[in-house]
């Protein structure tokens, strides 16, 4: 059987950098964030297992500890393009502007209409979609779902998607 | 295999009442509206092919295309329940007040936060979910996706996501 992960939010705390990239961490009890496998780890973990190539297209990306797992990616050699909504690139916090000054390929549309969607595509076969914005209120506050599988029908058609729209978007 | 089905939007128009329902539609090539299995007309199907439940979970319900399916399956007998973001419900167009007067049980959040999820689950199998909010702007303009699985790992886990947010809603 295929993997099928749900994952639900709000988490009830960000999850402790050191614990999730070295297994543990030296501030022990008195470190403020989780050391648990919380809904963000759980997706942190996806991003981080990209060999190859990481494909997303997220409406709105504001949370830095998800846009460093990018960052970390395209750093190791894998592919990562970005696609996101042109509105939500210029809201504070937006991280889309700091991801291309890294060197990651970003477009937007160019439209009044809302590139609404947020999914991501680890290595071609990991799809990662949901209601989930990648945003520290929706880690923290919303109720949110992620489905991570690597049901082929599925990474097929969020790749096909991924390239129609990347290609629609080419001079943005 | 199971069923899985990935449903892109926008669509190019809005589908014909008479062309989904009844098979044909007497206007023809008059008619204003899709003769054709577009994105709605998916979404719309599997709504109809409820017999039993249809638990609802979305954040903002104001196509009345789809919230008059919502209608019609609770006037045909399926146990229909509602979940929306408290905040949404009072927007213009919302159906929210149009389900409830209907007879429609329905629930909201009470917080500042998102209930932002965007899923259905028809008679506890069939599973709907994805970035698409069930709006007109969804449907028409914005770059959505639906996942439409009948998984049973998806629909345990969205089923009993839906049953704890009735609970912590139960008094909205
Ligand atoms: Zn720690
Ligand atoms: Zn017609």
């Amino acid at each position: 059987a295929n993997r099928l992960q749900v994952v639900f939010f709000p988490d009830a705390n960000l999850v402790c950098k050191f614990w999730l990239e070295q297994g543990a961490c030296r501030h022990g009890a008195s470190c403020k964030f989780a050391h648990t496998q919380t809904g963000l780890a759980t997706l942190l973990k996806a991003l981080h297992s990209a060999r190859a190539t990481l494909d997303v297209c997220v409406f709105t990306i504001t949370c830095d500890q998800i846009s460093d797992a990018l960052i970390e990616a395209h750093k190791r050699g894998v592919k990562v393009r970005v696609i996101s909504d042109n509105d939500q690139k210029d809201t504070l916090g937006s991280d889309i502007h700091r991801m291309a000054q890294a060197g990651i390929p970003t477009r937007t549309d160019a439209e009044a209409s809302h590139m609404h969607h947020k999914f991501a595509i680890v290595d071609n076969s990991l799809v990662l979609n949901g209601s989930f914005n990648w945003t520290r209120q929706a880690v923290l506050q919303n109720q949110e779902n992620v489905v991570i599988s690597d049901d082929p029908r599925l990474s097929h058609a969020f790749a096909a998607q991924f390239e129609s729209l990347w290609q629609k978007y080419a001079r943005n």
